[in-house]
Order: C-alpha cells, then structure tokens, then sequence
C-alpha cells in the first residue's frame, strides 16, 4: 500500500522583521531536522512590545511534512 | 425598498512574494467580473514549502461586495 | 501579593501600507495613554477596498498590558 | 441518479426597521435571481451607529438552494 | 450540602412571526415538563424560506433549569 | 501619520422588550461617555425567565469607535 | 503575473447510500458547471431521519477550483 | 399555537465496523425511547485503537425530533 | 448488536470552594438518578462575584453515560 | 428607562499558588477601581514554567459589571 | 507517581478508498514507531478531485498514546 | 541569525487529586526528554467517572519550548 501520511508539528516562529520573516525562521528551523517540507498553516499571529513597539512578531504555526513508509 | 444588500465570494489569493501581495492578486481577480467590491476578510494564512522554502503563500478570504438591485 | 494582573483591550489598527503597519499603528495609538504595553495577539485582518485595490488593511487586535496595583 | 445536491451563497441584507427586516430583504434580493431557495442560516449579527442609535442592521446570513441536474 | 446544580436542554423554537415568537414557543413548551427555568442562551439563528419570503424562523436555544436535589 | 484606529468595548444590554431593543439600550449607554461610535457585533443571545416566559433579553455585544489622535 | 486565484464554493451533497458517496455527488454535480476543480473540504455531516434509519446524509463541504485569468 | 418545538438529545454510537454503522446504531438506541425523530449532526469523529487498528469509531451526535404539544 | 451507545447531558455545577468541587456537585447530583456514568467534559469555567470575591464557581460541563440497550 | 447596561472588561490573574487563586488576584484588582463587580467567564488557562514546574498560572479571564446610567 | 501521561501527535492519512481507509492508513503508519496508541479524534475530512471524482480523501486527525515514564 | 523558534508538543496530564496536579504531571514527564519548557497553555479539562466521583481530572495542554538552533 503506497498512500501518503502526513505529520503536523506546531512552531512558533518569531522575527523583529515581520510576519513573514517569522514564519520563514520556523520553516528554516524545521527543516534543520525534517524532511520532505510541504506546507505550512497559520493559526496564531501575536508579538511582544517594547517602548511603544513591535520588538518581535510571533506567529504561532503548523508545518506538515510527509512521513517515509 | 433602497436597503442595500452584499454578497461574499470566498477566493483563495497566491503569492510568492508575501501575504499582501497574495490579498492583492485576490482581490485583482475577483475585480475582473465583480463590481462594487468593497471589503475582504481574511479567513486562513497558509503556502507551501519547497526546498526548504516558502515557495507561496495562500490566504484564504471572502469578498464583500454590493448587489445591484 | 504581588502577583501581576494584567489586562487586554481590543483595537482595529489601519494602514494602506500593510499589515504590519496597521499592527504598529495600533499600538502607537495605544501607547499614547497606556503604560507597560507589553504583549498584542493579532484576532482578525480585514480590510476596505477601492478601485479595484486595497485602500487599507484593518487589523482587529488585542493589546496586552499589566495594571498597576 | 436523483440525489438532490444544494449550494449556499452568502448574503449581508441590512435594514434600518430590525433584524427580520434585514433577513427579508437579503432573501426578496436571493430570489430575483436563484430558484429553489430553501433555507437561511444567520452567522452574524452587527450593524452601524449614526448619532447615538442604530443606522442599520446587517445580518450575515448563507442562503441555501437546491441545484437543478 | 446545598450547592445548586443545572440542566440545560437544547431546543429549537420555531414561529412565521419573529426571532422573539420562536424563542418564546420553545420556552411555553419547556416549562410544560419541567420547572425552575433560569435562563436561555440562542445558540443558532436558523429559517426556512417559501416563495421567496420567511416561512418560519428556527431558533436553537439551550434552555437552563435547577435541579431539585 | 492620519491612519484611523477604533476600540471596541464589551457591553451587554439587556430589555423585556425584544433584541433590537437590548441593543439599542447598550449603544445609548455607551454613547453616554463615547463618542465617534462606528459600528456593533452581537455575540451572544441570551435571556432570563422568570414565570415561564422571557423576563429580559440580554445581547452580548462589541460596540467599536474611533480613537482621537 | 501568473500567480494562480481559487474560488471556493459550500455545496450540499446527500445520499441514502453514506458519507463518501454523498461528497461524490456533490463534485459530480459541481463538475457539470465549473471546471478546474482541485479540492473539497468537508464542514459539516448530517442527515434525515425516517423510520428510525438514516434517509440519507448530508454532507456540507466546500469546493475549490483554479479561476482562469 | 401550533408552531413546531424541537428537542436536540447528544448521543455517542459506536461500532467496529464504520462511521455509518456507528451512526445508525445510535439512532437506532434512540429511536427505542423517543418519537419523531427528525435529523442528525455529527459533532465529532473518534475512536478506540487496539493492536495497532481502529478498535471502533464513536460518532457524537445530535439527535433532533420534535415535541408533542 | 451489542455495540455501546452513550448519551451526554449538560450540567452546571456550583461550589463556592472552587472548580472541582463544583465539578463533584454536578456528577453527584447526576448520579441520584442516572446510572453508568462514565466520562465528563468542561465546556466552560464562570463564577458569581459577591463583595469583591468570588461567591461562586459555576462550571458548565457534559457528562456521558452509557445506555442500557 | 432603567432597563440594565453591563460592560465587560477582560484581565489576565496570575499566581503562582493555583487557578482559583489567579482568578482572586484578577477580580480584586478589578474591584480596586470599578464597582458593580457581578461575574466573571474563564476564557483561557495558561501559565509559565520554570525549572521543571508551573511558576505562575496565568488566568485569561471577562468580568461583567453593571454600568451606573 | 503512577498517574499516566499521554500525547497526542497530529497526522494526515489518505486513502481514494474512503476515509475510513485513510483513518486506517495513518494509524498503521503511526503504529510503526509509537507505542501504546490508545485513541483518535478526526479533526478534518478534505480530499483531492481529480477528472471530476474523489483523488484521495484526506483525514486530518490526531492520535494519543501513553508516555512510558 | 539568532531568532528564536519554538515547538508546541500537546500532552494529556491525568491525576486523581485535582486540575493543577494533571497539569504538573504532564509538564514533569515532559521535561524527562524536553529542555528549555517555557510555557503551558490548557486546552480541554475533562476526567473520568468511576462510582460516582471523578475518578481522574484529565487536562488536555499544549507545552511550548525553544529549540536549540
């Protein structure tokens, strides 16, 4: 039987930068160990302040990535 | 009766270059064959992962617009 | 006791120039009458349209910021 | 094959009289050009302020019809 | 001890006349069988349609009642 | 920088006499000491009984306004 | 610009016969008009009752296809 | 008065044999007690794994009949 | 068949000492009249303030039990 | 008029000692500037861990109380 | 201490046979290399559409199973 | 680039004695095989029955730590 499995993992990736260089880092980082990368679900965008400002976005993150059989 | 009424249209806008810009592309298409757009909600961020990548992103919206009468 | 109570309050931040600028807005806005601003989780991104194009995207927000006791 | 098969669109009918108003006036405007509307599913309920009171309702609602085969 | 306890049951009051007949119906039905209602939460805003009009609205409601220990 | 930022505020009215009127009754209130109010969100529908029948309405509800820069 | 544009459309599917042949009526149905259809997501499973059996099932699901540009 | 009142009552039906089956089995159960039942809702899909299958599936559902008045 | 079915019911337990005691109330006060009571499930945690205190904990919960066949 | 207004303001308790007295800690500092305190709805529970256990809970909570008019 | 700990990983299985198959298919993956596999909970039901039929069904679903401590 | 990533792993801590002791038993075991545990966030409180008091709590939770990079 050869049908595909996916797995999810959540990650949080966070950057001063923006939205979409948090969400970079995160896949960057899951890929140091993961293969087979496919996609990615946003499913929290917050952040810290410091002095009045965005210090750091954080955006809270699902990657799915098909398992070897 | 002068009430308006709207209808919602829900797209799926790509972009390799970022979430704005994937709003942007949705937003063009629908322009196309609508008139009277007059606000999005964004519903879901996600893309997909090549090489290690975000190879696009996907956000997931609806599209308001008014009904002509 | 000196256990810190914290409390939210809910924005809608707006920009033209994208999401991340709405955020800041909000924030800026904020900061002018409350102190110790320290965390903001992202609920909603809408936004208005015109001429075909986003004429500015709207952020619906939570601001985070702990009391003073 | 007879199965019946439905779609629903959704709809925001918005009235100064009342909520029943506004679901009234987002299905008159449905039948003008669908046939075979079957059933109304309200999922939000909001509106706008002008001086101190309600301007109007709007009601967000989906509207389901049965798809002729 | 003396500590209350609750019921809620979920019903759906319909009516041709309004939101409020529907509620209304469910809760004249409930109190038929059962004593102490308390309170109700409308969890669903709900219709059928027939020729292009509101045959009837169906409100889903949870009803809450004490329990005589 | 002109870009707008609004606040929401929860607030629950309540009325014997009917939903539109509980929500009337909590935009008159906050319009008390806000001003520039916008626009209101219904959360939640509930209500008290009392003698078998609605005692009052209560709408759970955001009221949003523009901030003064 | 070739970033590609998807629609999403809620259908109802139903069947006497189960869930799965349901969700194929309603794409079979989809089919018949749009083209380019690429994915379904399921919301809903519900169904009617008679006689103490399933009369058949509904499944609310939504469809997506490419929009050609 | 002879506007229709419904009754929702949540089951869980189980079976090692599918999710109909376990559907079918709880209206079934149902229907040894209650008239007129109308509808069905899948709330959620789970199930039981022994030695590395799927045990049995529990479906929780609502079950929807009407009232006797 | 003897495949399981279980039903569950909606609770609110009340303690002024706190969460699980509130929980022990509403099983205590299910268990006076119905049998096999099996699993329970907190769907929402809400209290009563009296004198700048909480006076009580409500907890809204579902309780399952299996049904005799 | 005097049909009743309630706002709803949401905090963050926190305590290192356990839930119930991170709500405390939220409520009495609620109570230090607003009156009319008359309940509160737990909408997350969360917390910070340090060295391997729980240093504080972290109550996300709404208090409701009613506006004088 | 003895009281059990679990986690619950989250998994894609597919199968073009159903979904009960691809229920199955992630299980049987997910039994190659965790340990005491206790439950399931479905958390989506999508799929691919290829020539107007059902590619393969997607079941998004999260598996628990007991730590060894 | 030294922005920090975190992982979410999702946990169901049990115990007889309470909420708060499920939740340090999950964050315990975690930490047999996890470093750098940085927060818990609660996303179900359920239990067990067994003669008519809860026999275990059961806190479903998600506990997030940084990953070393």
């Amino acid at each position: 039987m050869t049908d595909r499995v996916y797995k999810k993992v959540e990650l949080v990736g966070t950057s001063p930068a923006g939205i979409e260089q948090a969400i970079q880092n995160a896949i960057a980082t899951a890929g140091e160990t993961l293969h087979h990368l496919d996609w990615f679900e946003v499913s929290e965008i917050r952040g810290h302040i410091a002095e009045g400002k965005v210090a750091h976005y954080q955006v809270v993150m699902k990657v799915g990535f098909r398992l070897e059989r």
